[in-house]
């Protein structure tokens, strides 16, 4: 199966170098790092092991990677115009697409590009940061939860959960994709849009008896708008009080709209914040602490 | 009239050294700056003209200034918990106390410990800050609206009004103390909430049509509160938009929150918020983005 990773951050580069690493045929289109990478390869100091790849197949354009069984799409969501333009060139009649990114609309953004039968959705929980080039650090978990996009795919998602596997990359098949990404999401609102609004780790804000106030009912929000898009499933509300306990752990732990904030990337305020704000009030259910927090963020987002 | 200033910030030094200035018998109780003022004076760089007092009355101990006729506060909030130490020196059976501080609470507290007779509320539309030990820049505005907190008190507020008059400060009387302070409230929720939060000033958040539109919706909200308390009028909603529209000439503006965070003291949250919080609560006028505002000020609020 040749694999093709677009989207070449800590995320792409940590399942693609797993995958590699396993001996799967993986190229990377690349960006900033295509010379180090190409010459020196990849160091990844990973809470499982470090490990180094020495070389990997890195492309500066997607024309000379040409068509792929799988692209793995882990690109920042604030990208998401480029679909058309990187894509194209790596699907074949066959080919499908997993996006591994945050918040919602990236499925049916691709579905509108290449077709609904060749895309699935993927949820990963990873915390990975990149460090000088050519380095990567893996801080903690890993594992990836992907789900059908069409009703076609229960074959092809056994396939890929199975490649994971082989890779070591905990990898489960759930009913409901939607559903996964909204109980991500009552995680993804109120961590990624207050500490990036506060500058503040995940663990400073459940020290502070406010601010863990505020993220619980921001979670509250979250499972009441979810709990109104028809899913397979309600999600019990019980789901804010568990996250925010074993967040507890993250010490120090910056999500990810933090670290693009303080690098003076763009936020992933769409997918993370304005398209979840669109589905709950059209079906009726104001998030209002959420539309507070987006407006604040929106007001100090870089670019 | 003997008059004591309690809380030489700003607004203390402001309205005192204008009272000064017009031959009134001012008595500053100082902390910081005591040397430098009564030694070398204060120089007030006015939008309406500079002026240098030569000596003032100043002292550290509100034991050495004894009994006046009219004690103006202006400290900050977050220091009413020295209310009774330093207020009650000054206080004798004909004293009024006139609170120039922001936000609900001060009256009621002052009353507590003083007797409701005694005192007065005053909203002051003043933009002015310190600058090196022994000068005050007064920036814009100037003008005071008080009123009464008991029924005993229309002469006195007469006779205090022309004082200030005779001083050149602009004061009109208000026939409703609370209607007033909800409506500065209107203005100083969201402006001195979002300026500290986002370290903004408030033409860089009218600028931005999120926090244009936050701000619209937060004054919206401070006035639905504000017609659930018993005024003795409605505030119209069209409010919101003159004064947003009016404050679109506060170029670099900063409110004093923010100002207060930059130098690393306590933010006015109880003042400004809880105390506007719990009165809103108690009327069944949940002000949810209020809330979530002060959640975010608790968690980066210095000390």
């Amino acid at each position: 199966m040749r694999i093709a990773i677009v989207g070449s951050g800590a995320l792409g580069l940590y399942y693609g170098s797993m995958l590699h690493r396993a001996g799967m045929d993986v190229h990377f289109l690349l960006r900033s790092d295509y010379n180090t990478l190409t010459r020196h390869g990849l160091h990844v100091f990973s809470v499982n092991g470090d490990f180094h790849l020495d070389s990997i197949n890195g492309y500066r354009n997607s024309n000379d990677i040409g068509k792929v069984d799988l692209v793995l799409v882990g690109l920042k969501t604030y990208a998401n115009d480029v679909f058309q333009e990187i894509i194209s060139p790596l699907v074949g009649e066959s080919t499908k697409i997993l996006t591994l990114q945050n918040g919602l609309g990236n499925e049916e953004l691709l579905a509108k590009l290449f077709g609904a039968e060749k895309i699935l959705g993927g949820i990963a929980f990873l915390c990975a940061t990149r460090g000088e080039p050519g380095t990567l650090h893996h801080l903690a978990e890993g594992r990836i939860a992907i789900g059908a996009f069409h009703s076609s795919q229960a074959e092809i998602l056994e396939n890929i959960a199975a490649i994971f596997k082989t890779a070591e990359i905990p990898c489960r098949i759930v009913p409901d994709l939607r559903k996964a990404r909204w109980e991500k999401l009552v995680w993804n609102i109120p961590f990624n849009g207050m500490c990036a609004l506060l500058k503040l780790p995940v663990d400073r804000l459940l020290s502070s008896p406010a601010s863990r106030g505020l993220i619980i009912n921001i979670m509250h929000e979250v499972i009441a708008a979810a709990n109104a898009q028809h899913l397979s499933q309600q999600i019990p509300f019980t789901l804010a009080d568990n996250m925010v306990l074993s967040s507890e752990k993250l010490i120090g732990y910056q999500p990810s709209m933090l670290i693009d904030l303080l690098a003076g990337r763009p936020l992933e305020l769409d997918a993370i914040f304005t398209i979840p704000l669109y589905n709950a009030e059209k079906n009726n259910i104001p998030m209002v602490r959420v539309q507070t927090l987006q407006a604040l963020l929106r007001t100090i987002a870089p670019g």
